[in-house]
């Protein structure tokens, strides 16, 4: 795709149309395969919808099909456009919605239709305009409520509008019934088939994506702290440490998207709640619990983002200080890391979190020597201000462990509420917290910043590097 | 409403029934009263759709009406169901979207219906069908795309609805161009019609709203910093400074709804940007800019929420140490938060925040000042434990003046590039950094937390205290 490197700018006009005609083309289709290698399964959906667009189209080509449907077949290509969602649970939440809001506002319009012919030819309209200005105004106002806005909002617009339209073309044709029951069964059917379609081929379950996303974002955070210590405590020799580059150590920045997830979240969590049984995850699988983790890793994401202020913080700390409380800051973060990449691994393999028990032990045990330490610390030949960007630091890591244990509690619950499966308990024995029993060290390389080394004493070091190595 | 009292637990069933139905009834209408009551546009809104519902059914009612648009008129009802949105840009924009996509989509299901018709009878519906699952496919496919899913997600899914029904109705009707230029029509009529009630009767402008939002979440967080020096270096005597309630100062967790303000502040912006010049905002009025000032007021609020884990620290500082800090941090925290109140001021009255800079200033210096303060710093009978909490917000402190700073930037290039109105520059004078001039001291009682009573030695109260009171 050398497209830059043949830029006829002095051509003649015909040739430089026709070369950006050509570069956008090639712009776009390279978009296009990036955004379909990103995920799949958006191919998939769209050729899903076209499926289920050019199945419904049949009831016209057909003519037996048409003879039966008439021109309700429109609003079976309508419910398909409007109801066909990326995942199941936003597919089922809309078809319900719409089914049951169709039906509701169907039999209400029917009674509205029904009262208004008992006031006679000059009452009937004006009783069909009062209760279609009613009907609006209330079901509009409704969407404003937030547990009705979150759940239930394409709801109320579909009830205003099949409202509107039964009550109002029943006042000309005069076979309402037959109109609502004719809608309803349209729109049932092409609901059904959009859920069969949406749940049946390679289906996208919003569960599925709350539970990885959930996990993820721990993930993120962990690669962070696993991290930070190494990159905050270089000794100077290993390089200059007062302003690191983003760009080459991607875990600095790749924790902030998880500052901003609180809304992908909520919706994923409202569309699985529409979900059925699938897969590992059961009917009512606890999703709410979710939301819960999810808040408080943004809060140690908060946490996360005051630290990396101090990363490039210009005041040099004394050497001396910073060798007293390296080693404990450095397992702080570690662990805290171990512990969160342990219980987004036990989310995924949904099992006990018991493995993540050492490292959040470990953490704490780190937190308390750093008291330990600061409190017999006799701070020689330096003054509070050169000690003040380490302290800030060790008292952030000291509230990201706390953070780290509340998770950990969190995600335990969240073990429990959905019966993830118990792991043999010999297994916990064979993963001691390595890192407090010797020294570890961070590779520095950009490429592999996903890889601990550790070096314990009496241990071949393979083993070891398995044990907490990120999957 | 004392229905809580009169519970008749122990009554005939008819009469408890009755009771939980009156009960339920009454919690219904306090909280529809409520609603209305937080924001009345709401109660206007519901009205405004139900008059341009009623409206467009006229088009029944209405014989010459009626003959004249025919069966188009159900078009007119889901136009407007579907496009009158709560603010004037998601309608406007909903509106475009939705006249662009159905006349583009009309003209290609057009070109699909004469290039079938070249392919004899058999090859119609192929061609037809292959058509439909081509357009559904690439504009399902579109609406992954970032860009195009945040302004154009609306226009996509009307383009595939329009294709599919104008080319699959065309195919029984044989009046193809008589359906699109009818169902274009009817469609243009009914979405003017929703605009212009939208535009003229009590309008609700996104701009507006993020214009405003963004001036109050500023706010959020000049409360939080006016409130937190005066709470955290509370002298032992005036009370427990261990467990400070939330309960009884507001401020120290309203500012949390800020963290999670970027989906707002940016879907506010998008509908903005539809929106024609209103009131004091041009076309083209620098919307962006205010997602900026949004993020810059995230990351101060990041540093704020870590600051807050602080407050209930179990460390108790030494008595000397807080004393040395003491002033230095409560006026970096209160003019911080002056500073940000004055930004608000400025946005909301739409000039140039030029009387920011003193405390942006003030601010500096106390920074400055508190760095000369811990250079010479001897820390005596005290180990580094007890001091490491009160250093945490100091330093926390420092990085929110340089964050304030930078957010007094951005506004300073918002008032440039939307050209707010200059203020006279003498009344720079009349308002000097007073805080650094006298003593400070926050009245502590619950209710007031937002006054500042300021004591300057050779200056009358009243006009003082006028200058920094919050309006």
């Amino acid at each position: 795709m050398e497209v830059g490197s043949s830029s006829p700018e002095k051509g003649p006009l015909f040739a430089r149309g026709f070369w950006w005609l050509k570069a956008m083309i090639v712009g776009v289709v390279q978009k296009i395969i990036k955004l379909g290698q990103q995920d799949p399964r958006r191919v998939f959906h769209s050729f899903k919808v076209a499926i289920a667009l050019t199945l419904v189209s049949l009831t016209y080509y057909i003519t037996p099909l048409y003879d039966r449907f008439e021109s309700a077949g429109m609003w079976a290509v309508l419910t398909v456009v409007v109801v066909f969602e990326y995942t199941v649970g936003a597919t089922l939440g809309k078809g319900l919605n719409r089914g049951i809001a169709t039906l509701l506002a169907g039999a209400l319009a029917v009674g509205a239709h029904h009262l208004a012919s008992l006031c006679g030819e000059k009452g009937k309209p004006i009783i069909l305009g009062l209760s279609t200005f009613l009907a609006a105004a209330t079901s509009t106002f409704s969407r404003f409520f937030p547990r009705i806005k979150q759940r239930y909002d394409y709801g109320a617009m579909i009830f205003i509008l099949t409202f509107s339209l039964v009550s109002v073309s029943g006042y000309r044709e005069d076979k309402i019934i037959e109109i609502a029951y004719e809608r309803l069964t349209t729109i049932i059917t092409a609901g059904v088939a959009c859920v069969i379609l949406s749940i049946f081929i390679f289906p996208v379950w919003a569960g599925e994506d709350l539970h990885n996303m959930v996990a993820h974002n721990l993930e993120m955070i962990a690669s962070f702290l696993e991290g930070f210590g190494g990159e905050y405590f270089r000794s100077p020799e290993e390089g200059d440490n007062q302003v690191i580059s983003e760009g080459k150590k991607p875990f600095l920045k790749e924790y902030r998207s998880v500052l901003n997830s609180k809304a992908t979240e909520q919706s994923l969590a409202n569309f699985a709640s529409w979900e059925p049984g699938h897969g590992c995850f059961k009917f009512r699988h606890p999703w709410k619990q979710y939301l819960q983790i999810g808040t408080l890793n943004r809060q140690c994401a908060y946490l996360v983002e005051a630290l990396n202020c101090c990363i490039n913080s210009e005041i040099q700390v004394p050497y001396e200080f910073r060798e007293k409380i390296h080693q404990t800051c450095t397992n702080m973060s570690i662990e805290s890391g171990n512990a969160l990449k342990e219980l987004a691994l036990a989310i995924k393999e949904m099992r006990q979190p018991c493995l993540a028990d050492p490292p959040v032990e470990s953490a704490k045990a780190a937190a308390s020597d750093l008291k330990t330490i600061l409190e017999t610390a006799i701070i020689a030949n330096s003054d509070l201000l050169t000690i003040m960007p380490a302290a800030t630091v060790a008292s952030l890591l000291v509230e990201i462990v706390h953070c780290t244990e509340k998770i950990a509690e969190s995600v335990h619950e969240l073990a429990n509420l959905a019966h993830f499966k118990k792991i043999d308990p010999t297994l916990k024995l064979e993963k001691p917290s390595l890192l407090l029993m010797g020294t570890a060290n961070r590779l520095s390389k950009a490429e592999s910043h996903q890889h601990v080394v550790i070096t314990i004493p009496n241990l071949p070091a393979t083993t070891i590097e398995s044990a907490y190595v990120a999957p």
